[in-house]
Order: C-alpha cells, then sequence, then structure tokens
C-alpha cells in the first residue's frame, strides 16, 4: 500500500468529474481521477448518447416522409442493424481508451479504482491511499432505482444501460415509468420494431413537465401503437421462461420479453466511506451553491441530487473547479429549473419554470401559449405534425421569463434562446426588440410576446 | 373622383404594410390599405418563402443520406416535379385572396390600386383620393436592381420573381451576383438539375457577412458542381436563340439558357408622388428611428433602405404602428446588424457586427471561433458535412456580444439564442450560467464561452 498526493482528487469519470478534473488541471493543480468503470461514464456510454442515437434515425425518417419532394426519394425503410451499428460506434463498443489521452494531456492522473472516502481528504483507491491537498470532489453519479415491487428484482430487468445498449430490439418490451427515460425508450423501441408496453403510476408521462407536453408524448406515442398504461401501478413481477408478466392495479396484466425499469435513479453513495467522515450514505450528498460539503469535499453531478442533467453535471463541475481554484463562483438555476429536453417526437424543451411549479413557489405568473408550429417557417419542418405547443411562463412582477416550454418536431435548439432570457433576465420589453428572422420557426419568439400583449 | 378618409393610409402590402395595418386595426384605427399586386409582398409570393420551398427537400435529402440507419430507406432522388408542385402550394399559385379576410377581420379596407402621394395626407388611389386623417405610411418595397451593363436589359433576364416561381429547372442557368438571392438560387437549382454558373465581381460571396461564411457557401457551391466565377465582373450581355452569353472581364464566357439578375435592390419610389410632398424619389425614404419622415409620413420595411429583410420590415411595421398609436416607440439594431439567415447548406445565421465591421465602427473586439459541429449534438446532425464555424465578437469594453455568426447544416435556429443575448446586452460573466441542454449542438455556446476564457 502506497500514500500518492495531489492537490484535488475527483472520484467519478462521468461527464461532471471529467469536466471538473480537466478544468482543475488547465488550472495548474495536480489532478488523480478515480474511476473503477468507463471514463465518461452512465451519459456517454449508457444514458444520452445512445439514446439519442437510437431517436434519431427515427425522428430524421419521419421528417423526411413529411416533405414534398424529399419524401418521393424514400421507398424503403429504418435499418435497424445500421441504426444500432451507429449506436455502437457513439459508445465506442463500450471502449473508453478514445478518453485518456484528453486527461493525460491535461496532466490528470487516472486511478482504474474504485474509489472510497477514508478520512479527511483521503481516498481509498484499491491498494493505494490518495491523500488530498486542498480538495476530495466525489462525481459518482446514479443508478436505476429498482423499486421494491414484488418480483421485480428477481425478474433481472432492464434498466438505462441495457436498454441503451440492447444488441436488438426485443419482440416484445414492457417499460415500468413513463418519466424522460421511459418515454423515449418507448419512442426508440417502438420505431426500432418492439412491441412496447408503457406502465406509468401518475396520470401522466413527464409528470415534472407541462400537462401539454406530457400529453403530446402520450398522444405520440399511442399513434406510434405504443400500449399506453397511464395512472395504474405495477403489483407483482413474474419471470419465467423468457418472459415476463407485470402484474397491474386494474387487474390486467402487461407480457414482455423483456422489462425496463426507469422509476427513477438513486445516488451512488452507499458504498463511498461518507461514514470516514461524518457523512450518511445511501441518498444525495448535501451541498452548497458552491458545490461544497465543507472546506476539502465537494460533490457534484448527479450525486448531490441537485438535478440530474448531464450539462448541468458539467456546469457544477466547472463551478467546483472555479471554486477549488479560489474564483467566487456560485451555481444558478442548478435545480428542477434547469434547461432539459426530451428527445421524443414531439421533442419536449422546456427551462425555468411550468406554469404550476411558478405558482408553487409563490409568483405572481400568467402563460401565453402559441402553436409551436404557427407560423410561416414551419412550412418546410414538421409539417403534417402535431403543431405542438410553446409557452412563457412570465413572471408579472418582474416583467422577466420564469420559464419556457416548447414542445414540437426537433425543437431542441430552440430552447438556447429561452435559456438565454431566463438566466440572462431579459426584461419582456426587451426581448420584443430581439426579431427573430424569417421565415425561421423561431418566429415563435413572436407570436409568443405578442400574445402577451393581448 | 372621390374623396374618402381614414386615419391611417398603408401604401404596399408586403409584410411590413400588411403588419403595420394590421396592429393599427387592432388598436382601433379605421386604416386603408393600398396594394396593386398581392397581398403579401415579394417575400410570400417571389422571395423568402418560394426560395425556401426549393432548398428544403434538397437540403433534408442530403441530411438523410449522413445518418445511417435512415439513409438505407432512401433509394430514390429528389422529385422536382414534387418540389415544385409544393413550391406552388407554397405561395398559393400566386393568388392573395387567402389574405383578404385577414385583413377583414381587423376592419382594414384593401383598395386594389397603385398608391401615390398627392400632397400632404393624400393619397391617389386609381381613380380615388384618401385622405389620412393621422399618418400615411409607405411600404412599396424593392425591386430587383438590374446594373447598366451592355445589353442586359434587352436580355430580359429572369430577377428573384422569375427565379423563384419557374415552372421547371433551366437546363443552364447563369446567375449574377453571390450574395444572398444568388447563393440560395445556385443551390436551389443545381439541386434541382440545373447547370448553374455564379459570377461575382466582388472578390468573395455573401461579402457583408464574416470572410469564413462566403468561403464556406463558396466550397460547398463547387462540390455540388457550380461553376464558380469569383472577383470577376461580366462586362456584356448578348442573347439570342433561346440562348444568353454573359462576357466577362477575364474574356471567358458563361452560357445559360436563363440568366438570373441578382445584383442588388432599388426602392420603389420612382412613381410614389414623392415630388408632391417635398421629396426626390428614386432612392430610400429616409427616416428615423420612429420610421417617421416627418409628423404624418412614415416608411418601413425595405423602402427605407435601413436594411432589406422581411422581418426587420414586419418589426419596423410595428414600431411605426406603436408610433402612429401614440405610443414612445424606437427601432434597434435595424441596420445591418439584424439577425439574418442564409438558407443554403451549410446556412448562414448572423446577428450583430461581424469582426470587420465592429473594428470599423471603432469597437475594441476580440473574435472566439470554434467548430459549429464540434460538440457530441453534431453526432446526430450534419454527420459528415462540413463543420461550420460559430463566431462570437466581444466588445471588450462592455463584456457583451456585439456579434455572432454560425454556419453549418441546419443553423438557422441557432440564430435567436445570439439575438436575445446582443439585443438584451446579456454580460457574458452571465452567459456562462445558461447552460446549453447536452446533447444538443447548441453547445456550441460552451465551447465559445470556453474559447472567451481562453
Amino acid at each position: 500500500m502506497s500514500e500518492r498526493e495531489f492537490d484535488v482528487i475527483v472520484v467519478g469519470a462521468g461527464p461532471a468529474g471529467e469536466v471538473c478534473a480537466g478544468r482543475l488541471g488547465d488550472g495548474g493543480l495536480s489532478v488523480a481521477v478515480v474511476e473503477e468503470h468507463l471514463i465518461g461514464g452512465e451519459c456517454s456510454f449508457y444514458a444520452c448518447m445512445p439514446s439519442k442515437s437510437l431517436l434519431r434515425p427515427g425522428e430524421l425518417l419521419a421528417e423526411v416522409r413529411r416533405i414534398p419532394g424529399a419524401r418521393e426519394a424514400v421507398s424503403g425503410e429504418l435499418d435497424v442493424a445500421a441504426v444500432l451499428s451507429r449506436r455502437d460506434e457513439i459508445i465506442h463498443d463500450l471502449d473508453d481508451s478514445g478518453m485518456e489521452p484528453w486527461l493525460a494531456e491535461r496532466g490528470i492522473e487516472l486511478v482504474r479504482e474504485r474509489g472510497r472516502l477514508d478520512g479527511e481528504r483521503r481516498v481509498r483507491a484499491g491498494d493505494d491511499v490518495l491523500v488530498a491537498r486542498r480538495a476530495v470532489v466525489v462525481a459518482t453519479g446514479t443508478s436505476a432505482l429498482v423499486p421494491p415491487i414484488e418480483g421485480l428484482r428477481e425478474a433481472e430487468p432492464w434498466t438505462n444501460r441495457e436498454a441503451t445498449t440492447a444488441k436488438a430490439a426485443p419482440e416484445r418490451l414492457v417499460i415500468l415509468g413513463g418519466g424522460v427515460v421511459g418515454v423515449e425508450m418507448a419512442q426508440a423501441w417502438r420505431v426500432l420494431g418492439s412491441q412496447v408496453t408503457l406502465i406509468e403510476a401518475a396520470d401522466r408521462l413527464i409528470a415534472r413537465e407541462e400537462r401539454f407536453a406530457g400529453e403530446q408524448v402520450a398522444e405520440a406515442l399511442s399513434e406510434l401503437g405504443v400500449d399506453m398504461r397511464i395512472g395504474v401501478k405495477a403489483t407483482a413481477v413474474r419471470a419465467g421462461g423468457g418472459e415476463v408478466t407485470v402484474e397491474l392495479e386494474d387487474g390486467m396484466q402487461a407480457l414482455g420479453d423483456e422489462l425496463l425499469v426507469a422509476i427513477g435513479r438513486r445516488q451512488n453513495t452507499d458504498d463511498l466511506g461518507l461514514e470516514t467522515v461524518g457523512l450518511e450514505g445511501g441518498g444525495p450528498i448535501e451541498v452548497d451553491d458552491r458545490m461544497a460539503v465543507n472546506d476539502w469535499l465537494y460533490a457534484i453531478g448527479d450525486v448531490n441530487g441537485r438535478v440530474l442533467l448531464t450539462h448541468m453535471g458539467k456546469y457544477q463541475g466547472r463551478i467546483a473547479a472555479d471554486v477549488i481554484l479560489g474564483k467566487d463562483a456560485h451555481a444558478m438555476h442548478d435545480d428542477g429549473r434547469s434547461p432539459r429536453v426530451i428527445f421524443t417526437d414531439p421533442q419536449v424543451a422546456a427551462v425555468g419554470h411550468t406554469l404550476d411549479s411558478a405558482r408553487q413557489a409563490g409568483l405572481s405568473v400568467r402563460a401565453v401559449d402559441v402553436p409551436t408550429q404557427g407560423n410561416a417557417g414551419a412550412s418546410f419542418y414538421g409539417r403534417d405534425s402535431a403543431a405542438g405547443t410553446a409557452r412563457l411562463v412570465v413572471d408579472e412582477d418582474r416583467g422577466l421569463i420564469a420559464g419556457a416550454t416548447f414542445t414540437g418536431p426537433e425543437v431542441q435548439d430552440f430552447l438556447h434562446a429561452a435559456t438565454i432570457a431566463v438566466i440572462g433576465e431579459v426584461p419582456i420589453e426587451r426581448l420584443a426588440h430581439a426579431v427573430p428572422s424569417f421565415p425561421t420557426r423561431s418566429e415563435v419568439w413572436l407570436y409568443l410576446l405578442e400574445g402577451l400583449e393581448a
């Protein structure tokens, strides 16, 4: 056993840990990153990246079929093998060696072990103990939560990991949970050929978003042929003979060749040695807006439970690195109001408050809604598809946008305008001078602002 | 001859005039619109809308061919007849009757005549004289400029009107002018089957944009097979036998079945009766930032020469209407810095200053460039296509973005984020907290801001 010293030790090399380590290395500190699995983490290999690689070809083919002149060129179907092969390329066949040079260029030492806290400023990594002169940053992320439903664990369900890396479309896929993972995987595998049953206990899908978003996604999934079971709980699971049966509280059953559990996430803090520094495991690690637990311990990304989104984890990684480098940095909006995109078709892109969350937060707000596709630019995009809805939630006391949601075909890159308006606190009065170009679909902003005048 | 009174008379029912009239009508004023040709104007029938309908199917088909899994479904080619037929649908076969109810609902009287000023607050329209109690708004737009090149006018060249409404792709098309109309039409008709020669006298295309934008568009057009003649002047044109020959100063010739002149625009003020109110015709009508010439005369859209863009004309229409309605309204950035999109592939989307224009304006600026496609989201869009460039021009004294340009595949809806940042004067420091969602291509912002730190 040897002891080695670094300025900073980062435990976990997902997006948050990587970004933090890189920024610290660029800032001149000596950094060790401890990661037993893949550099790049859940997002690169088992979540954001493979899921989008499964979704995008189908979305694009649906779009080309809507556009006269182009659709006539399409005679075939989605090539499922090619989609899966491109997915494998995107996740580098689960090989992360391509990331090693990026760390090495920044002088970052990679320790391929499981990291555990071992008292103040100490991290045990296999046989070694790493000692941090300045800080330890925990970035161990989350794993799929498997809820205590009778027979569920024994059925060895898919989590996001198997759902995003499966080598073939299962004939029948049952999905437990209609949150982001559930709806994206329902869309992806349905389009890739599976019969999909989606079970959601709440009365709507993607329940943290505006109600219309969940309704529009439900309608689209239904149209694709997904068997929707909304507002009904799973009571038991039975597996056997290569088949899994989910019993529902309404007395119905859902049968699948595979079962995906997509109920939520739990922080990876059970076996992290938190007790050696006087903290409890089993839940998120609470931090302040500097990502600090105390004067030497930081937690970034999913593991701090503030918001489970790759881009916000990377943002927190930058904040923590800046704080450790001695800057006065604080995170803003790294919570349920963070910008977020769901890559179904229609897509759902939102930032800031929903109307409900704003009211619950005690804000004096009103909403204005327009059809996302209700403008000249939409003549060329997403034609004949559901119109989608664009909503601004306006803080009437401050004259600012408190939140925005866009649903519709390929609205993902609409979002950043709203993000800048919300985070930049651009007054509504000034937004009227930010003119969207004709004929782009960004003219949705024009109609939203006109709606606010009415 | 009869005299009729209205609160406001709008001369010209293009986008600017329409929007202005509609807003005045909504504001409770009595309004007459005088238009001898089409309600909706050049943009709806002969410019923005038909050009995009010609471009979009080819762009989309190019994109689907880049994406594994989807591209295998494509075995055919662009269906030119279907593209042209959809174009005809977009321009309603040059029938504007669909717009009449929109005016009627707002109580706006449509006078289908050519309108001419006839002294203070008076407009002659056919046999009638219309008298304005409050204001006359001129919105007569521009027409294609035909430069005094020997033989050009006699050759009866296409302007944007014929180029956007042609019933078939000419076998050989020669285009004079590598501005926005020239490059868009070169791309459109090349993809639709024409042999295209593009002649530009300056040393680069779309010369008002960043140099890299023109270079990338030139490269893409070359790859499509457009015969590029850049930095060479046309000296004479000869037409005969169904063929047109353009003589070039380098001694070469360009031969076509059709010749499109896309050199620029001239304001429609020649036959407007400006002399009856003490003004000169033949050029733009100068206005202040309230769109006012004097206490009763306003000019909006192309005709005032401030910026020739539909969305800015509509914006000016809103400003003028608000001023006439008694509000304190002023236009901002309605000049060369206005947001603008060129719908080639790569697209060019820009707002605010270019690096050159900022320097010429005496600003202390620096630029940061990153590849538009240099992010995870680009794995799913525009793959294998030219990377494109994203540039921020930063005003170092003020800590603000003075301009932004994005080139690349389908970047049109990236622009509005930059427009809000520029017009909203969001400090760079605050922009670092406006986090783009992963994995969207909007992460280009992340790399731009990181580049600024370096």
